[in-house]
């Protein structure tokens, strides 16, 4: 436990939020002063959203805390400014998505992709990803061979590539938009007022430990309560094919589907935020299922982003086909990571705290 | 073990033979008496099929107790006949595969196909398979709702039929063909012969116990070495993508990773009719092992039909598209055999022999 032992929850939530907007401060500074260097204006605008979010997530989970009416408008603008700059970053990451996959279905692509594998977790031992999986002494993945792209991969990839290029620079130039616009230098004040003018409710008056464990617990409650409500059962159960089982239904059922996981991806970061007030550093197990679950988002768009290019008049018949193996490719994806986090948080509920 | 216990090895091989030559000269006549009725005329022809499989097999495992020019000639035969006869039946289930996993992309069939699942087996109780694993009581897959087709995919759906209608009917052409002429008549006369008139080498003048369990031994290891080349630990880890890693390829890649499976699947077979000869029955692990590889091929075949159908001149865009859709669905079906019969294979060779 760190310095919150004696402090208010007042206090202490001050701290964090003082914190977050530092960093937040630091990162609009940063995004200013990057000029040409779009490496550097990307790095600075990822971290912009993660403090907004944090902030976002912070007062939504301790909002009893605060002043409701002021908590709420500024998440609401928070959003809006998280929303308006993921969008280039989330482009960006699906063209390369796509255009990797692509190449792997072509066969051109040195390595296959392990699917779902973000971060090596410590020693899980589960079959499924027992030692040696990957290892070439078996027989191991079928050898690459610079095989052409068929001509309708090849044409898939052009057209995705000018269809995320373009929804990218209309992206950007939303979000330069953004940053220059009077309500984003609204936000930017309210942010700078945070940590020394905190419009604080009664409860805030309360010892930080148990008033910030109670809410963040509410805050976890959520959560499982979401996550029991997650078909973790039929995830459990390898190549079920209920990703794709939607996959050419003309209803909207695929993304309805998806909802509940992207709404327990939502409440895990809340969660997360929530830990950090109370203890800095991350919880390894639900950085991983965030990570996992953050897959399942990117394939779930991605999917959607091929079954809309193929909806592109007068395309070839060559490029609709590998737009549908594109499809089911990534909707595949998507339930190989419902798999991953069923797995990853079997293993968090069951495990005791490591030492 | 029953009476080969103080037969010569010759003598229990004829007496094995002897059965399924009965059954494959019951089967004929059955055949020519089903006239009209085409679904006793599939049943005669399946079960035709079967007994030249196990003649031909024994023909195989045991040919260092023949004649082996004559084994090797009506091996051949047999081969030819079993081809001729398997492809109405290939064309038929191919056709209801294809068009079932069309109505579950659309969203249209009212339970979702568990995958791999042919038969069930002695409580496993694996992770993947555990109790529950589809309880409907977890929230369970998503209620199906009557969604139209989409017009590609009924389109795809009608192009299918179209073209696997063809082939079974040109294939029904062609078995009826062969069953009348001169080229059968001298198999089924080779096979009348079988059990009285066996060329014996002098090897099956030994004792049966030891020369037919020395020469399944032979079969069985060339059973187990192939299995050692299949990349099982590759298999071993759910949602790998390899099944689907030359899906747009335009080399043939994606036919040779599943040779070695088809080889596999080939090999297992000779086995079980191989331990049919030494004792009467089938041992059930190894019968579902061979069930799931014959998935494996069946899914691969599918897979086949629909990216070839999508080669169709002048399709519409959507047709492609679903076809692509469904060439990968089945190249998941591929991947998910192959989960399958590790893990199958996985027990059976952990397993002691059940009490």
């Amino acid at each position: 436990m760190s310095r919150t032992d004696t402090a208010t929850a007042g206090e202490a939530l001050a701290r964090y939020l003082h914190t977050q907007a530092g960093g937040f401060l630091r990162s609009l500074r940063l995004h200013g002063e990057s000029g040409a260097d779009t490496a550097g204006a990307a790095e600075a605008a990822r971290s912009l959203r993660s403090s907004a979010r944090r902030i976002s997530g912070s007062l939504s989970t301790f909002r009893p805390l605060l002043d409701p009416d002021w908590a709420d408008a500024l998440r609401a603008e928070l959003g809006w400014l998280s929303a308006t700059l993921a969008l280039e970053h989330a482009c960006t990451s699906r063209m390369v998505r796509l255009l990797d996959a692509l190449s792997r279905l072509s066969g051109t692509s040195p390595v296959p992709r392990a699917r779902t594998e973000p971060v090596p977790l410590s020693a899980h031992g589960t079959s499924a990803h027992g030692p040696g999986a990957h290892g070439p002494a078996e027989g191991g993945p079928t050898p690459r061979r610079g095989g052409a792209l068929t001509v309708g991969a090849a044409r898939a990839g052009a057209l995705l590539e000018r269809r995320l290029t373009l929804a990218r620079t209309r992206a950007h130039s939303a979000a330069l938009g953004a940053l220059g616009s009077a309500r984003f230098h609204a936000v930017a004040d309210s942010v700078a007022l945070l940590a020394s003018d905190l419009p604080l409710a009664p409860a805030a008056a309360g010892p930080a430990d148990e008033v910030l464990g109670l809410l963040a617990e509410a805050g976890e409650r959520r959560l499982l309560d979401a996550v029991a409500e997650l078909p973790l059962g039929r995830a459990a159960h390898p190549y079920n094919a209920e990703a794709l089982v939607n996959g050419l239904a003309s209803d909207p059922a695929a993304e309805q589907q998806d909802a509940p996981w992207h709404e327990v991806r939502r409440l895990l970061r809340l969660h997360r935020y929530a830990r950090e007030v109370l203890r800095p550093g991350d919880d390894p197990v639900l950085c991983h299922a965030g990570l996992v679950l953050d897959h399942h988002r990117e394939a779930a768009d991605a999917s959607e982003a091929a079954a809309d290019a193929a909806r592109t008049p007068r395309i070839a018949p060559a490029t609709a086909y590998a737009l549908g193996v594109l499809h089911a490719d990534q909707r595949h994806e998507v339930e190989a990571a419902r798999f991953a986090f069923q797995q990853e948080w079997r293993h968090a509920t069951a495990a005791v705290p490591a030492p």
